[in-house]
């Protein structure tokens, strides 16, 4: 059986370079390297925002005892394992997009990515969707307890503690959104790398 | 340019229910019919645990005041925001499940979608995607909850209360990697119908 495309191509050589979509005419479809180059944009932004928003969370967070009140008594956040959660999930999501951020503008300026490319959009998509639902479950945890210390005496007594915390909470769930931006993003970014390496495998 | 593919090819027709590898040299991948038949019926699995862990949740979390104590002063589910939260999200998880278990015994059989197939596809993905989001949210805080009680007098005298609600929560957690998974398989087949609709589109 005749291997289509690879004989009786007028180019022999891997074409993915050429950006406009009628010179691909096999693939039909609009998904080429520049919209990889364009999706790496995208990526950056959002992690970028969700640097943002984590760390200040967890930099909230961890200040809430920096409030007027610095009586032996008042409430801290080390005191409540929820909060504790809290700002753990936010700071390793802090660290794993500023990780993030790193890799991506290596990529954007020089082309390659840092880990092979293969593993690397792997480890970004699973990554991604781990730290999306850890934020997630700490939000919810955090949000709990925020609702139960309003039942009772601490915030009626300390306010500024659980408006602080509140805002932390807040801060938390926009970096949830931002890393479930970046995963669904870079799901896609799989996809895309798979389509760009089944064309590159039938043209050589 | 020459279109390649459709032109030299010794059989123009599709032959895309030709189900060995080596027929289709082209692709060079093993994504084929019989892998999307067999990844019905791996999702169909997931589908049936997601909605027996979920509905029983549910049904666990409703019953936690048959008890042995019957006051008027014993807690109930619905005296908790949390919990309430827990048997909403289970059962809203077990309902959309029936549904879609209902869907894929149907493709199985019959072989084609209840939706059309783009739409079903998507839609599949969409909804594990959300529905695992609630899951997780609503056993985070339901956890939460269950650990507040045992820090107060709750859970000292309602010892049985305590214990089923933490049952509840536990099999909640089962619901939620069910659907976490039968989410993972769904992406899959998204991309597994956007290939078979590509080797369409090359052959016809």
């Amino acid at each position: 059986m005749v291997r289509n495309g690879s004989v009786e191509s007028p180019s022999p050589r891997p074409r993915i370079h050429q950006t406009h979509p009628h010179d691909t005419p096999l693939f039909q479809s609009t998904v080429s390297q520049s919209n990889l180059r364009r999706f790496n944009y995208w990526i950056l932004v959002f992690r970028l925002s969700a640097f943002c928003f984590s760390l200040s969370s967890a930099v909230f967070m961890l200040t809430t005892n920096a409030a007027h009140d610095d009586a032996v008594d008042s409430p801290r956040w080390y005191h409540f394992g929820a909060f504790r959660f809290v700002i753990a999930a936010n700071s390793i999501v802090a660290l794993y997009s500023l990780f993030e951020i790193g890799a991506s503008v290596w990529e954007i300026y020089s082309g390659c990515t840092v880990f092979p490319e293969f593993s690397q959009v792997w480890f970004d998509f699973g990554h991604d969707q781990v730290f999306a639902y850890l934020l997630l479950s700490a939000g919810s945890t955090g949000t709990e307890l925020a609702r139960q210390l309003r039942g009772v005496d601490t915030c009626r007594v300390h306010n500024a503690f659980c408006i602080q915390s509140d805002i932390a909470l807040s801060l938390g769930f926009v970096g949830f959104l931002s890393v479930l931006v970046s995963s669904l993003l870079s799901g896609y970014r799989v996809e895309i790398k798979a389509q760009l390496d089944k064309m590159l495998a039938q043209f050589v």
